[in-house]
């Protein structure tokens, strides 16, 4: 779960970037929200999808695309949480391995960062559903920070 | 827009594709239909986002999971168009590249198949906006065909 | 193969670039030459990959790592041909896909740009065995352009 | 550097790889041996690059291709000490990011295995110069397992 206390090597917390990213991202939790950020640590952050009809699919599968999106904003946490509120950011890459059927459950994202360079951020992902190790997914996703982006 | 001339060197047309799709994937437009298949070719499919409300980012920029998600059901079709029902086809990798800015509006996808192998299927797919040119996206899709997914 | 003929739309032509990269990577013929730039159009340059012992496996088949040389020694040229000589442009990504079984014989690039962008420039690269359409290879390639690089 | 113990846990130790791939692969080491394979552990090998003058480029810095070799070489080996000698296996996808300069020295790749199916082998690896922790490359690998390709 979401922890308010300090955490003195990130710039900003799970409680932090949650209130930044819900004003920056209102249409993310239109339909109530899935996305949770658990923990920012250094390097690293966890990002939680509590999938629900909409994540679904028939077999009670969680859908590709959810995790793509899970992917894609945990990596954006961890580079906020590490770097500053480069709200500018945009992501450049993404590379998705789906491993194995992600029945229906909480989905957990570990990002860190393999790479925070000015320009681009490298990062890795690992996706296992709530409760187990096996990997349901392994990602790499690149963002690109534009020169006037840092806001914090 | 969606033929329903017969279109003899493909397996499925875009119809009969739209129909499968809605019936094995009803979630998909739980919210209203945001995907829509244009044309089914001979290794090739063209499939249309019109991106709504909740496709969009502030800004009005349509949003990199809705391209994800758009990549990952046009390669499906393609797929499933050239080569027969795969119900069963399960997607193993994306990657994809974001090059421009997705002002909002409508985004065609044109995927094509790379290789059609009996186990691994590859395509790969340029999405730009509707009335340019330009490349927004750029990906590619890997999907899995178990052995036994065969359907028609 | 190389033309010495005038190609007004783009920057350098092959000859030039041929010589340029021979000055600039001597390391990469020590053993002879195997790559070779057959064309550069605007937006995109075709070359040619020569298999010698050095880049055959058991059975005859030109080895992957060899194919992976050619995307990248390729995009570089297309980069260089349309963008003027960044000599210190660095790849970031390359993502490859295997498509056929490369049987010795010579192995024809064809790249192009999808972005040139000032920090990063997106190609991506079909490689076929000449004389054939099935594709062997296909790949997207990331180059990142430092600040300084520009020399002409 | 490579260890003669029985390794229990894996079917294959770095000096029984070692041996197979010189015969399967003799080309490789036809100029002199370059890859090591230091260790092979449950789920994961280590193997080193020994950059000579053919891997380097002018400035001293490790050629991309070689990093692309030494990933390619590292997640065959993982696979075959976990899984036994799949000699038909074969690279279908690898994606690698390149994240900092190589500077001239030995490259250690770290790969584990991320998913090892019937069919589909998903491996990540990571690529540090030899006494630092700094990412040099991260690359993930994919290799098809030929139905008739089981040895051991």
């Amino acid at each position: 779960m979401a922890s308010d206390l300090a955490a003195p090597d990130v710039k900003y917390n799970a409680a932090e970037l949650t209130e930044f990213l819900d004003k920056a991202f209102p249409q993310m939790h239109a339909l109530g929200r899935v996305y949770f950020i658990d923990e920012v640590l250094p390097g690293e952050a966890i990002v939680r999808l509590e999938a629900g009809e909409l994540q679904l699919r028939p077999g009670g599968t969680v859908s590709g695309p959810s995790l793509m999106g899970l992917v894609d904003y945990a990596a954006y946490v961890v580079l906020l949480g590490n770097m500053g509120l480069h709200a500018l950011a945009v992501t450049t890459n993404i590379n998705i391995n789906f491993l194995r059927k992600a029945e229906a459950g909480n989905m957990i994202a570990t990002c860190r960062i393999l790479k925070g360079g000015k320009r681009l951020v490298v990062m890795d992902c690992e996706i296992v559903r709530e409760g187990s190790d096996d990997l349901i997914a392994h990602a790499t996703a690149t963002y690109s920070i534009p020169p006037t982006s840092f806001k914090g």
